[in-house]
């Protein structure tokens, strides 16, 4: 690691970085530490050919990022360790830096340590982000009640659509492929969005990693909590817009890797907090309301209720 | 992550575990956070036919550990990423966690987050360790000075001797084998012996990972000064004594992987910290002193003195 340096100092609570056998930094008294590990594999997450060097280290510390942004939390710190085949170039694997600084410079986010082993067959790159979050402002998934409206972030289902112009699946036009298939490879952390959630006095919160299904059934089911959305308000960008595409809603549904949040505040609230993301160029929609439990996800069609699972349902089969 | 959980909390701090997006703790105002992460690779770090997964668990947990102990920090938490191929049975995969929880139990350390993925090749463990050490009692490798004593933990090189004896290299008798092999494969981080050398006013220190020579390299370059030891006083387990093999200065001076701790302080509180670590079971031996520098490690041999490199020199070549 002794090459993978900083040129400078971004957090003030940072005491020593990368060197010695561990980082030391320094917590302020009120608040919370976040931390959270995430692993990509190249042929599973990513495949070389189709992603540089360059948006794979990005995006190993977005995911990482978007999970502490899912607590309402400000990342600070990451680690990185990265398994790494002969087949990588110094080149190749700087570049793999690079693109994690081009995330972590704009957040101010230090790199305070990491280890770099080789192995004979795939790279893996794992990434580690410390955190922190107010005590009593961390947002999870528990917190969801009865009255709630349900609430997303920016637009869904790009990511899925992107990677499937990426496969060469799909054949939207110049324009569109270049958003969506940015939107899969460079997602952009809500970091913004979940200090707007912290500020509230409760919300539920989740990132979406797996699928808006997924997510919302994990906040239904922490919270003891009905959900009912409505399919019609989800949020589409205008590229998925112009593919008029069939499988649009199954991307939004259960796509995933939007790395866009999701989750619940009181309808109190909601109008005040969409307001507060509209002033710093954030979508803030309303896609359903909890209701009392038990725990469930459903949508309305047809004037009747319809369970939407946590991977894939009926109409997709 | 779902169905790896610990059945107990250990860490009064800890607000949040495995579970949310994320894990939450809180951290005393007069301390610091010690963090670090480490990754082992199959067919670079262990071999599966040589090590048991429960046995390649505790290894991954206890390497990272040994880097906390070496801060003079506790360890509190840790995080584990793994990559794992479909080689690998689900019984197989719990017993590398009940490897981790062997280590973690006894020392109160709670596994807070972890990402499982699949892999087509190799498994790939990272660890991600978090403790804490009071303010100004880090202990880093830049604070050597002149005139301290030099010391180490424990013995040294029996790792080294035990891998060999695993590869079949070597053949011990079967007590000393089996005492080899152990200090091989279940590490014991030096946690208590930390705690002792952070309770001095100044210590440098590192843990024994890459080798005693090279160890000492870093805290004579971080250092500035110029470290002497007598090779006569490094010390030797009676396993490897047993041995009375041409290697052994070898395996004690380069083999690494001990994960004892080594570092200088100063000749005045020298024997204090010794008995302290006497009556906690701990062998504390000085093995040489600190002199003005230019930075090098050296030891003396008829009448001269001989560098010692970071790794390997003349008499092995």
């Amino acid at each position: 690691m002794s090459r993978i340096r900083q040129d400078e100092v971004r957090q003030s609570g940072l005491v020593e970085g990368i060197g010695d056998d561990a980082a030391l930094y320094g917590t302020k008294s009120d608040y919370l530490e976040v931390v959270c590990t995430d692993t990509m594999v190249e042929g599973v997450h990513f495949l070389k050919e189709l992603s540089s060097p360059k948006e794979i280290g990005y995006k190993g510390l977005a995911v990482n990022v978007s999970d502490v942004a899912a607590m309402g939390g400000v990342p600070k710190y990451y680690l990185v360790a990265i398994a790494v085949p002969k087949t990588w170039s110094e080149q190749e694997l700087a570049e793999l830096y690079a693109g994690m600084d081009e995330l972590a410079e704009p957040l101010r986010i230090d790199l305070i340590g990491g280890d770099t082993v080789s192995t004979s067959d795939k790279l893996v790159l794992t990434v580690t982000v410390v955190g922190e979050v107010k005590k009593g402002k961390q947002r999870l998934r528990k917190d969801a009640r009865p009255g709630d409206a349900v609430f997303v972030t920016g637009t869904i289902g790009d990511s899925a659509a992107g990677l499937q112009a990426l496969l060469g699946n799909l054949h939207p036009d110049r324009d569109a492929a270049s958003f969506l298939i940015n939107r899969h490879k460079r997602p952009v952390p809500q970091v913004k969005a979940g200090q707007i959630m912290s500020s509230a006095d409760r919300v539920s919160l989740n990132d979406i990693s797996d699928g808006l299904a997924s997510e919302l059934n994990e906040i239904s089911e922490s919270s003891c909590v009905k959900i009912v959305i409505d399919k019609t308000r989800l949020p589409m960008s205008d590229s998925m817009k112009s593919l008029n595409h069939e499988d649009a809603e199954k991307w939004m549904l259960f796509g995933g890797e939007d790395f866009e949040l999701t989750g619940t505040v009181s309808r109190a609230v909601f109008t005040d907090l969409q307001k507060r993301c509209l002033a710093e160029g954030i979508l803030l929609t309303e896609i359903g309301r909890v209701e009392e439990g038990p725990a469930g996800v459903f949508f309305t069609e047809d004037g009747k209720q319809t369970k939407l699972e946590k991977s894939g349902y009926n109409h997709f089969k």
